[in-house]
């Protein structure tokens, strides 16, 4: 590529009127069973800004609502589990994925997908921690108070639901590569609210299988999370080919800490795109800079596209970020 | 001190049935305008735990509340602003403090507990960008949309806001150290949504203000923020005497990015005194192994206690650092 490739995490969704327009009310699950619908939404944001990855549309609790935990996402709220986890016994709630009984539209989507794009597609699952922190709160948590309890507390029924939740996410990811994407992103969106002690013990482990146990597929694999400035060289440790760095650790740091082998993704706070065009350009180049240079780094933003953002910025930002980093290159 | 002193953030209030009982329904600002049940509530928790540190039960916005600003505080949500504060206009609604007119009912009440305690008396201020945060989105906030905009947009106007913020928390700070408080702490909660280039340029400036101002009070000024990994080092070279470490950031990696001059404060997760006492025991232990030694370090929370904690693990924890610190020493 003769830039530094850019997407952002979210750039399908409620920023962008044409999303707006075609998003029927209600949950996110019901759009997924609609193939050309969800292949739609994925391809917006590319045609609009020119973006260098699509990543596919879809949620981190559909597999686990699809082997019928019981979870559905409310509009404006996020997640929310009927019945939360709260012991060994919901263990067997969680069966194996079958994705092609189980939500053979998402593999559908990405073969649609596949056929119309001309960028990579990026597929995706959510890091066992982080839709674990889901399945036990029963909702978007600001202290994870009942996750931490049962991590700590009950460490064999911990150890067991990030086991099945890793083996959930690896066969929701290898249908999604077997059917065209072309790289992979691990959402542990929340794993920064764990001490690193803490992180490498409880979650770690399960993560780490899931990067391994897709090393064979042959794609990057991508491990984000927000808040995990002290795990970014877990993150590499794990087996991440890019790690994604949230906003607040500047990307020369974030270098030191991962070390030399994996590509960073990030980091632009996006809180700053709604600010308008004239602090998102400067931040931007400081961004580039911290990132020094184009090999190894993935433009994005910290954390995803909010929905007050003005899509004309994301859109004047992919043109920055070629423009800059061509310059760069000669 | 024979050990590691010991205090909790937020160490009055909600955990305790003691303060459940005692508490009225309504705004904490009405509270405090009742001296002798203030201090009460600020003793509850040094009988209870032998706390080595009792700390001023207030608000960071009981000032700008009482020059009027029309904050006020909410049970269950937090400060509530009637008119946020959006353009230049409003900082005519903060004028100087005069901590004697404004609220004569905190030095008050911090004369009632230099009278009583036997351990020292923190009183605290709210650091400007913090203070700013509420005044400007008008409530407690996830993304900071609104004073990362006016920060941003217009930085003349953000300057002159962060420097009325600092001159009231001067003020503040002054009259709670001349009616007797032995130490200050100035709470930059919500820091940690900054990058550390943008804390350094929109932010730094009006802390270091503050902490140098109060500088020839003689009395320990404590900095404290969440989820600031990244500005450790900026804490301390605003001045800081004591830096607050929430528990993301080992202690041991805090030392290495604030030099050897500050004292830490901190870092047990306080979700993990909620899972009980194994783990927080367990816990404690390795915050302490990570401290390093006795010296420069106060054992704290990474941030406030929550109310589900059970008061007799907190208990439990005050002889645990005691005990465990006393014989370091030996």
């Amino acid at each position: 590529m003769p830039w530094t490739p850019v997407w952002y995490m979210r750039q399908a969704g409620r920023s962008l009127p044409e999303y707006r327009a075609l998003r029927r009310e209600g949950s996110i699950l019901e759009v997924l069973r609609h193939p050309e619908l969800a292949a739609e939404i994925t391809l917006q944001p590319v045609r609009r800004y020119g973006v260098d990855a699509a990543i596919l549309y879809s949620d981190i609790v559909a597999p686990v609502a699809a082997v019928g935990f019981g979870v559905d996402v409310t509009p404006g709220v996020g997640p929310v589990v009927e019945r939360p986890f709260s012991s060994r016994g919901d263990l067997a709630r969680l069966r194996d994925l079958e994705p092609d009984l189980d939500l053979p539209w998402v593999a559908e989507t990405v073969r649609i997908l596949a056929g119309e794009l001309d960028v990579p597609l990026i597929g995706f699952a959510g890091a066992p921690f982080t839709v674990a922190s889901y399945l036990v709160e029963g909702r978007p948590s600001r202290d994870y108070l009942r996750t931490k309890a049962l991590m700590l507390t009950d460490p064999a029924t911990w150890h067991a639901l990030l086991d099945r939740l890793a083996s959930i996410a690896v066969a929701s990811l290898r249908a999604q590569v077997a059917a065209g994407a072309s790289a992979v992103q691990i959402f542990d969106s929340w794993a920064g609210t764990l001490d690193p002690d803490t992180y490498r013990r409880f979650v770690l482990p399960a993560t780490r299988r899931i990067l391994t146990e897709m090393a064979g597929s042959g794609v990057p694999r991508i491990l984000f999370g927000v808040g995990t400035g002290e795990l970014l060289a877990d993150f590499a440790d794990a087996g991440a080919d890019v790690v994604g760095v949230d906003w607040r650790v500047p990307l020369d740091v974030a270098r030191r800490r991962v070390g030399p082998g994996p590509a960073l993704q990030g980091n632009l706070d996006p809180a700053v795109c709604v600010a308008g065009w004239g602090p998102t350009a400067e931040r931007a180049r400081a961004v580039l800079a911290q990132a020094g240079g184009t090999s190894g780094h993935v433009f994005n933003l910290g954390h995803g596209v909010l929905p007050e953002t003005d899509p004309a910025v994301l859109e004047r930002l992919v043109e920055l970020v070629h423009e800059e980093t061509s310059r760069g290159r000669r």
